[in-house]
């Protein structure tokens, strides 16, 4: 799986044994990362960036690796999160393909891959796993904390795992607890992987890759990623080309059933099946609510934390902005100084991938007046 | 296919050759439908029904069949569709398995089951179908037409079709064109039914039906049939109690996904899979726009209608209010009293079918007035 690894991912050894949430342990554990800038003599400058589902730790370009990371536009020298002031460390989550330990890694115990053998996943363990890393580079507190989708779930735990460690934060289309429609569509997608015979209860390989299974997954994906509003006004009723159509009377006809193949196709083949299981199924699992008694709110208000801004995009179907409102809600009753902006983005989850005009600024903003 | 068949269905045999928009015709094809109440002296009485993609012809009890039917609670006598005023036809739709001709019906060319040998079907066939139906029943113009969701796709084709036909018209959580979000959700469905080896180009028969890739549909089609403001109040975060979820770690585990499996289990077997194949595709293709040079404002704009009821939820994902909005503007700018009424129904696309508590009244205060 070494070639989902990007070229200047570097390597944390977790503590060993690494104790899961839900029970068991990892031995011999690592954690992706990449980082920018330097960090300070006081290492009070250091922002850790949690991600969604899929990325690796590459964010962005820096001088191992010149290629454009999936937020290239947000990162950088004089981008909102500007790294001539931060020293800024990208995490692959726990469980993922990308350099992390997950259930593509080699298990200690049987020198295979772990597949199935992976212990239960929870968010909690990729904030342990972040929180490692953190103070192992010799930082005790983080000046600031941002998550996005899956990682603006993680960041809540690591806040609520690590009071105190971070000063400020920025969740951006997170959510404290997955909801019912996030858990059907993943609980979906997840069927769609175990549908496809190849995936064989996880036993596949290179020659028997389950394709479809994955490319279902995505394709389903994207469509909650994105926005009806977006790709009315994108792709409208626009047809194919004949050329392009295949020679199939169900076969695409429209732009958009081209768009998500070309999605999917990009994605196949690039992430382990198994690992995505895993991180699917810890979103449905992740709810703070359980340390308030299923209150969420009230967990919310016991994080500690001094300045947090919670960024949504009004189209998100996926994460609704329900659910960014409530962060902020909840923080705010807990006595932090929380601010909460919901963004007109029609790209919905997707949004702060690829509207960077407008969380941009948001970002650096709040990131300048710290 | 006969179990499929409500047994207070009739039978109309459709005009020998019947063209179908996109080539090709049915010879000796029928559709299926059921009335309630009676036609008067004046045949100037009655209502016809055109249902979304999977309903029967059985909409309510009738004599012939006591069971109830899939708009139960609105269709009889003193319901809002008061069956003793009205005489109100159903039509199973063309190209569906529960009566009418279609994929599933026998090809008399080949004496065998047409399945990917039946013609091209668009929304257009259908409308036409239904015409020849009310007229074969001695009726000349209908005092009502009633369309939910693909139904009222249909009932625009009809009116557009068949000018100062139908005096009167209800559009509900219908569409003058198909839109990339449903396009796309249409296009995953198909894809999960096509990827089923058991489909088989569309020759499956009783002992290997693609009951997999008709579950993928049908969960992902109920997904889009509901909202997740509904979902969030009924479901939460409730987990199945521990006896219910499989052996199996990544089974069922939440409420709401249960509820999906039980959906997907009272689907499949009870629908042809390559009817869903067709009528979707024809949802696809329908865009009232292509008789106005693209404009469908412009096409709306140049039915006759006399007076006309739109309504939606606001809810709803997969026909969203926009589209509704759009009709009643369309037949508004061309002249037609047409009124939208948006209802703020939690059940997203299916809230006809259960939140008769608000789509009740504003049907039978139409109806009232006529």
């Amino acid at each position: 799986m070494t070639e989902f690894i990007p070229p200047a991912t570097r390597f944390f050894a977790l503590p060993t044994p690494f104790a899961m949430k839900r029970g068991g342990a990892l031995h011999g554990a690592r954690l992706a990362y990449e980082t920018w800038g330097e960090l300070n003599a006081h290492a009070d400058n250091a922002i850790l960036i949690l991600t969604g589902l899929s990325p690796s730790a590459h964010a962005a370009a820096n001088a191992d690796d010149p290629s454009d990371g999936w937020w290239q536009a947000m990162l950088g020298p004089g981008k909102p999160i500007d790294t001539n002031r931060w020293f800024v460390i990208c995490a692959n989550a726990l469980g993922s393909c990308k350099g992390s330990t997950g259930p593509a890694s080699r298990n200690p115990d049987s020198e295979e891959m772990y597949r199935l053998a992976f212990p239960e996943l929870s968010i909690e363990d990729g904030a342990s796993a972040a929180h490692a890393l953190v103070t192992g580079l010799g930082i005790k507190h983080l000046a600031c904390l941002i998550g996005n989708s899956m990682g603006g779930m993680a960041a809540l735990a690591y806040i609520h795992r690590f009071p105190n460690h971070a000063r400020n934060h920025i969740n951006i289309s997170g959510s404290a607890q997955a909801l019912p429609f996030s858990i059907a569509i993943r609980s979906l997608q997840r069927e769609a992987i175990r549908l496809d015979p190849n995936w064989n209860e996880g036993n596949y390989g290179e020659a028997n890759y389950p394709e479809n299974g994955m490319r279902m997954a995505r394709k389903l994906g994207v469509i909650t990623y994105r926005s009806a509003m977006e790709w009315h006004g994108r792709f409208g009723r626009v047809r194919l080309d004949s050329e392009a159509r295949e020679d199939d009377p169900f076969g695409m006809e429209f732009q958009v059933e081209s768009y998500l193949e070309g999605h999917a196709r990009r994605f196949v083949r690039k992430f382990d099946p198994n690992c995505y299981l895993y991180l699917s199924r810890s979103m449905d699992w992740f709810d703070l609510g359980e340390y308030a008694a299923g209150n969420v709110l009230r967990a919310l208000s016991a994080l500690h934390i001094r300045r947090a801004l919670v960024i949504g995009a009004e189209t998100d179907i996926l994460f609704p902005l329900e659910q960014q409102e409530q962060i902020a809600e909840g923080l705010v009753s807990g006595g932090s100084n929380a601010e909460f902006v919901a963004l007109p983005s029609p790209q919905g989850h997707d949004a702060f991938l690829v509207d960077i005009a407008r969380f941009g600024p948001v970002v650096a903003d709040f990131l300048a007046d710290l």
